[in-house]
């Protein structure tokens, strides 16, 4: 036990150590410490433990989907939850240049700064409205679900059993609908600008089914989701409502659906704005030189 | 066939579509299609090809570091070279709030930003000394590899034969080395503020190793690194040069080992601002405010 | 007259031009001009106009907050007013590093990009909590200033009979207060974590009283802000409260109160940055690295 | 005297502050507290003091380019010298949605993120070679004004005299000219890919030359930029040229002439990214929906 393991073992950090740090020697440098607290990760000389695991137990014995799962929530999946997650990331590398952080990546490649500000700055436009619909789309199932539970319900564990709760969001969902319609024209994860039918959306909602199938996950997101689908028909679940899907029955809080989109998404922003910068172009704007701007 | 594909089969977009795009009926309209042109992806309504795979053949179908090989190189690696990507992916996650990357994402998500502008922010700081090392590294090992071959010389393929020349880089690492410390006093991917001997070097290289014997990679890279290693003992590699070692036998481009940094930090980016966004704090500075930064 | 210009002489750009964008000859190119349709400035070649006025007449001719002013607003403001909003810019620069806005671009400054990308980086963090504090008082102020007018009321123009309707915000405010603390603990403007008293404060509102006094200004949203001021004393106003009078004064809308914190705060970013790049750190941390980050 | 006032006057910051950080009662407050140290600002309870001077003092009373100047360079220019900068900042705050910066921002502005992303995802793409311009025709005009004097020359002070050495830097122009496009055929500051002769160039030249028969700046870079012009010729001077041209006179470094242009730029930036957000699209590609990137 090292003589700061053993400290943390006679008063724990918090809220012991806190006290600690408005008095006696060195407060200012405890309080430094703990300002900068984390359960993520430990940084020592010579040792990096991630959520507690050394990190050379990790290299070459965990994908990188899993890594991903594992820094997020503090513990590994089981493989066919891994797999979800694998393939939703898999999913929404990328949408063109059209799609803004694309654009914009490309763009910034081209004006003299690093590969690293290039993706930044397509990560940075991935708001509320670019890169948010994931998330609001993961609470508006969220309250479709709890809606469809009676009160104390729990749509987790056992799929089975769970259908009888989960299985007929029917009425709740129309509420609900009618309630996120009303403060905005657009239903987060349903329809698509540009496809009439996101090819995305079967194959994820596929392997969806079959893992609820499995009892791999309760598949009352699922349902929920379809359920809304049947309610405003025509209109189809886009990537947004599927990853949707997948996040939430694999337990990730909404945020995160927009933090998984990011770390998706990074891969077409990155391989687009590589691809520019070897084309050789200089300050790129949006449109050729020779169409000038209508002034208005 | 669409009108769209039936002009193309008449006359290819390039260098007739440039062609096309100065004169004629819609040349403007060419001209701004021309000025986005892409191989990466190509989208259209219904239609979302990656790297020309339809995106519903590789969801479920292919993991998420095979994607990103797919994406930034235009084809698929086999699982060998698939797994050392992913290894290197996983080992550069995070370093704490000690890297300025975790730091200012963690601040970040306390200043009521999404946290898409947190991993943006972290991700902005990658720059050429903090995310850099890994791809000037690669030059580095590509002078030394590139040294110890006679001209036309070639260091892959068969790692056997490939042993002659690149077996002994010594002479040229030397004078390599040299030449680059000349330059700067910092040699990338070698020595680490913080650990006297960084615990993600030995797993790494043992894969590479590993690779190496079984003919999966030339291994020259690897042999210049540990050359460089020998030469300026005892400062060992660092993640950096680990890294560096397994992008440039994977024939990776220097800048993409930046970009692949990138990815896996961002990671870690995420991961850390999730949790300080959970920490309840305002507008998080550096250090506790009842510490005052020293008035010079 | 260019021959675009005559173009337009013809038949105006918009709504005529965006029916020229879907047919006849070159409708992309039209498309795409309409797409980036802008009335902030004219740039063809060998012309620059700004909010319509030649660049050539502006240098040297008009005050950098005057143009601030211009560029947001399309028209110039008379010296009464452009002096206050020069106020305004000066008072809020720079915070320190206890700002995170300041903090990140001096941890960027010493990673290896530009100067560019460390201001980027401290301006994205001026978010809902960090700089948005002065647009959501100023919306408070709009709520107690138009709660105090009668049906079809008007705060404007004539401060000395506008005081009978704007001058006695005192029961509306309560209630506007009441309204905002319940759903917020935080009300925008008001209080600060480090200063009893802003010393911002004072000189700010001394000016907008002065300038309301010989009818520069309605006086109406300071009437309102010294009236929440007293309802919730002990807490005085801060420089978010202080700057949100100014700009609201003057008519700018309240997202403005953002956007012009961003451009004052720029330029403590950009000092502090450029400070930062001349004391020699590589990869600053937030705290030194003798100081480990507590693990929890 | 406070606490901290009085540990001060018995040892100073540094290096005896780093002393007394290593070891002592709160060793690990004042490292921390060092390891923040600014001359640019105080920032105490109650206290706001920039470069020395009480916030409240400034208010009202300084302009904002003399407050720029003030914060950049820790004293306060005369009022012939701030107008040149002020006609400076004036001169590049936009150049339309051509330029990168401005489009980016535009983008931004309708992908759900706050004003202060958008203006930070503009500036942040002003790099080495969209904002860089200007910081590299500063050192080119070093170099021609270095070469023109003699050992242990100087520009400074005395236009008259100064005259001798600096007003003849034909021969040197020449070969640092020759050198530069040697390793680049761009030669920062000159030349337009748009404007023939760009309409900022002559009016900020003539503010300078007038100051230079003042004797408010030396002119020695006045000098330098005309000489390369007319070894060029016909390409004239751009607006990074000219600005250049200005921030050397003024005594700027030249990694200032870049810190300056971003913040002349991002009054353009927020102007444009304040107009889109009012056009209520959502985001925003690079090219209207219609118009498909040329697949290749």
């Amino acid at each position: 036990m090292s003589e700061r393991e053993a400290a943390r073992a006679v008063g724990g950090p918090d809220p012991d150590g806190r006290a600690r740090a408005t008095s006696g020697p060195d407060a200012g440098g405890t309080a430094a410490a703990d300002w900068w607290a984390t359960a993520v990760s430990r940084i020592e000389p010579d040792v990096i433990e991630l959520r507690g695991q050394p990190v050379q137990d990790l290299i070459g014995r965990i994908g990188f989907a899993e890594m991903i799962w594992l820094m997020l929530r503090g513990e590994r999946p089981d493989p066919r939850r891994a797999a979800l997650l694998e393939a939703a990331l898999v999913s929404s590398v990328d949408h063109g240049p059209h799609a803004p952080s694309i654009a914009v990546a490309r763009m910034a490649a081209t004006c003299g700064v690093g590969l690293n500000n290039a993706v930044a700055t397509g990560v940075n436009l991935l708001g509320d409205v670019h890169g948010g619909a994931g998330e609001q789309c993961v609470r508006l199932l969220e309250e479709v679900v709890a809606g469809s539970r009676g009160p104390g319900g729990d749509t987790g564990g056992d799929p089975g059993s769970g259908g009888d709760a989960g299985g007929d969001p029917g009425g709740d969902a129309a509420a609900v609908v009618a309630r996120w319609r009303a403060r905005d024209r657009y239903l987060p994860g349903f329809g698509h600008r540009f496809h009439s039918r996101d090819p995305r959306r079967d194959p994820l909602l596929g392997l969806v089914a079959e893992a609820a199938e499995d009892g791999v996950v309760a598949g009352a997101y699922l349902r929920a989701a379809l359920e809304i689908e049947r309610l405003i028909a025509p209109v189809p679940m886009n990537i947004d409502g599927a990853t949707a899907v997948v996040y939430a029955e694999l337990g990730f809080p909404a945020p995160l659906a927009r933090g998984l989109f990011v770390l998706s998404r990074s891969v077409g922003i990155l391989a687009h704005a590589w691809e520019e910068s070897g084309q050789g172009r200089r300050n790129k704007g949006p449109i050729p030189p020779s169409i000038l701007p209508t002034w208005i």
